[in-house]
């Protein structure tokens, strides 16, 4: 039986991610929650931040929630702002970057289990 | 193969939703795109929106964007705003109310497949 949840934003805990200089992730609802299938986190992309070239086992799917960042996928650089959606499928190369002066931030869903990162450069 | 996919806000399409006054629904990313496991959509609620009761056979995992509404789920009532998370189960009574002056906003992820709307009252 799962129960109903509300997590109040002050209430997610935020935390660096390895090998991403500048990248902070939280997770909103997970299998911890009893979440049956997937994952929302929220990550933050601080001014300045580079996450490298890597792949996952899963998909993701993001939206973007504020601020302006550029989105590498495959062989193409993209400028995302906020209310952009993104489908990053499994096992694609893809890499992120904040040029500019403002946070970014990005909601992203994962389906539930394991995943391995692979940095790529 | 699934091809990797970047849709910007102004390309989303939002409908009304039938029996919900106030109630507007654009999908960012849906199996139509090849995503495998699970859609996202992204909610309008207007000032004075009623979405009633009714339970669906399939879990939600919300965000909420923007404003401040009210969300009843089973036989509570919360007051919820942007950077919220919720989690919904399957077969839970929910509804939404927005009694504010500004627009509501709110991410919903579900998982692929079939669902079935059911008013309770």
């Amino acid at each position: 039986m799962v129960e109903p949840l509300i997590r109040s934003s002050e209430a997610v805990e935020y935390e660096s991610v390895a090998a991403a200089d500048g990248l902070r992730k939280g997770v909103l609802i997970d299998e911890g929650d009893g979440a049956p299938n997937f994952a929302i986190r929220r990550f933050v992309l601080e001014p300045g931040a580079e996450v490298p070239k890597h792949t996952n086992d899963v998909e993701h799917e993001q939206y973007v929630l504020e601020g302006a960042y550029t989105v590498g996928i495959d062989d193409e650089e993209y400028t995302v702002s906020a209310g952009d959606a993104l489908l990053v499928p499994a096992g694609t190369v893809h890499w992120y970057r904040n040029e500019g002066d403002q946070p970014g931030a990005f909601l992203c869903a994962v389906p539930n289990g394991d995943d391995t990162i692979e940095l790529t450069e």
